[in-house]
């Protein structure tokens, strides 16, 4: 059984987001935004329903989540997202100071991580691969009804 | 005398930006987005007005072009900003795929291309140094403003 404060747990949760976005024919791609143990921002991919490339999850987690606390840096927060970022979230993930990022599937073409590790805040922890397989295969299931 | 269409002329307007950000307190770097000779969007630094570190000039520009446009590309487009473009803002003009990315002051500490020039999309055309002196000064005032 998932702990209610686990990785997995709060993944989850960020998987419904990409679900979300699945269902709108969006990339799928999805964010929480937990502080303290608490979801206080949640958010999927919103590129072509916005008509705007900066609608990534990320993006969209962070101005939430900056609202809610009032505040424009985010120290005491975590952000799980199903992908990994890509150079532009990885910066705004800079700029929020986030303590921890944890990411699911590896980006391999555009994952921040291509270009430099070194572009999340040096104090920002990140762990990887948590429900990977979820989301390479929410990915997959994608691209193949775009291309069916 | 200037031409019309210089990138000049642009970054002049581009700078009107970064005053009226200076005039509200914000870091003054200003933006505009020029589509066939035409200023389709103007915007400027907003991260204190708006509680969010994701407000910079270009990712606002980039939105509002894309929101006058309704396309979430501007291979037509050109930027025009005060200052070198971060990391997160860089990685938005990557995905936007502007034509020209013409900016004024080299951001020494936080600027892309301390990480790497190949963040900007490969097809778009960089310009840097117009009205830098300018930009540059204005910076100096506002953190001068904030220290005294």
């Amino acid at each position: 059984m998932l702990s209610v404060f686990s990785d997995e747990h709060f993944m989850k949760e960020a998987y419904k987001e990409a679900l979300h976005a699945f269902e709108k024919n969006e990339i799928p791609v999805g964010a929480v935004v937990v502080c303290k143990n608490k979801i206080i921002a949640r958010a999927h991919n919103q590129t072509e329903t916005l008509n705007d490339v900066t609608a990534h999850a990320e993006m969209i987690a962070v101005t939430s989540a900056s609202n809610y606390l009032g505040s424009k840096y985010l120290p005491e927060c975590d952000l799980y997202i199903t992908l990994e970022p890509c150079v532009m979230c990885a910066g705004a993930l800079f700029w929020a100071q986030f303590r921890r990022v944890i990411y699911g599937a590896a980006d391999i073409k555009r994952g921040f991580s291509n270009i430099e590790q070194r572009i999340l805040h040096p104090k920002t922890e990140i762990v990887k691969g948590i429900m990977a397989a979820e989301s390479e295969e929410l990915m997959h299931r994608f691209f193949d009804k775009l291309r069916s």
